[in-house]
């Protein structure tokens, strides 16, 4: 599985702190603008965001479907990338091609309807608290569905091989350091999709616009690993996808932890150094 | 120095991949709504922010500052959290009173003229090359100041020693690992301030945004450490403050050391077991 095109990275070259110079590989970091195309021929940006270039239509995607703005790929007419027509199966982009452009567009079905205040939903005010993490939880309610009745069971020591795995898949992410990853596991352990990308929520959104494109929601009986921290918006998008269970190498927020119990998911996390911590759902863990 | 006041943290039960139950602390995460208010009386929310609670005023102020959209403290007339009148002068802010509030407000000053269209600058596109890093670069001119006059030296082993002083400043992120440090050392080494937060860019606003309602801008005399990975986004914010040297303890992106390279600033990377990296500026470090 190869997850590093090479427009992934740049080679430069580098002075040591013992003054001896060398050459290595960074991730490479590009803003990438979203634009929504209406049935009746007007578009408009709805995001931009720094992203390593590659897997753009998945990213873009990812990002309408996490967000709450699109549900259904019958929704999608087309992806083009800088009048480069990509279609739903995005093995068959150019990647090369692809780098020239910065600017990706989803154009809607005649039919779709979309609810653009979605975007905003994240922060809808609540009369009982205004802003608040609270009202971000609750926003979610019209999106999202409870995953309590999800029955999925996951042998502990499967948890603490994922990290091992992901690994092994990560070719940029070993050499820079400068990569978030997210990886999709089997139930039985099996890694079945990694992506990287220098921020976070992109690798996320890559990987759930990849399984959306490929028509395969909901994701409910997939392990979702994250390489570092788990923040409120990763575990949204995970419960948007339908995931129930989500495990991080690195620390959850109280957020994060706030959500996934509303909504009966699993979160793990510190899984490393043979140990992991489980923040809610443990009944998912054998 | 304490960087963690009770809010910026909450203790939950967890359960261990033993079985065994225990508590711990994690980093909170709340969003947070900065609001701007006009002569006019009017205003209008500009940013909505996922951040750990604390240091709201310096956030905001920072955010404006670091964005582009004010260059002196004078253009502030005051910073009210949900109505609690803050001023300047946030050491006074009652921090308990501050957590029932996740909307902030910087009131201009009269005379301030601001320009909104600031905060889309990192997208401007060119002719040449439409939305890309090349323009993203290219919108900080009007901005920033090239820094590759600056006669800024540090001692190569000085910066070995930076991430073990991060570290004995930080509580919150020593018991959860759970937030990203941003800290400003003076030439000597020694640490003048940190702020942490679940968002890296948030630590670094916060830290950028005390010293700007200090008055002490430009920060050309410091050297800013970074727990994580450097992005665009964190260099350039760097750059708008005038710091000559940023040190990051993960990996740069290509667009980060772009940008770094563009303006003379001087970047550093895997500051970590006893070695480092450098980009670009080398000759700042002896």
């Amino acid at each position: 599985m190869s997850t590093a095109p090479a427009f992934n990275k740049a080679e430069i070259s580098i002075t040591a702190s013992d003054g001896s110079e060398f050459s290595d590989v960074l991730a490479a970091e590009e803003p990438l603008e979203i634009r929504l195309g209406f049935p009746d021929g007007t578009h408009r940006a709805i995001s931009i965001t720094m992203r390593t270039p590659g897997d753009d239509g998945e990213l873009s995607a990812g990002f309408l479907f996490t967000e709450g703005i699109i549900d259904s790929r019958e929704q999608i007419k087309q992806i083009r990338h800088c009048g480069l027509k990509i279609g739903k199966q995005m093995g068959t982009l150019d990647r090369v091609a692809a780098l020239n452009s910065n600017t990706i567009r989803i154009d809607l079905a005649d039919d779709a309807a979309v609810d653009l205040k979605k975007l905003e939903r994240h922060f809808y005010t609540t009369s009982s608290c205004g802003v608040c993490g609270k009202s971000s939880i609750e926003a979610l309610r019209t999106s999202a569905e409870p995953m309590s009745g999800n029955q999925l069971r996951i042998d502990a020591e499967l948890i603490h091989s994922l990290p091992e795995k992901l690994r092994e898949s990560q070719s940029v992410f070993d050499r820079t350091g400068g990569l978030h990853a997210s990886a999709l596991f089997t139930e039985d352990g099996e890694l079945d999709l990694v992506r990287e990308d220098v921020g976070r929520h992109n690798a996320l959104d890559k990987v759930v616009g990849r399984k959306f494109l490929d028509g395969g929601m909901p994701l409910n009986d997939r392990i979702l690993l994250l390489s570092g921290r788990a923040s409120f918006e990763l575990v949204q998008k995970a419960l948007m996808a339908g995931i129930p269970v989500v495990a991080a190498v690195g620390a959850p927020s109280t957020l994060a932890v706030e959500l996934a119990a509303e909504y009966g998911m699993t979160l793990i996390g510190f899984v490393r150094d043979g140990r992991f911590n489980i923040y809610c759902g443990g009944q998912r863990i054998m």
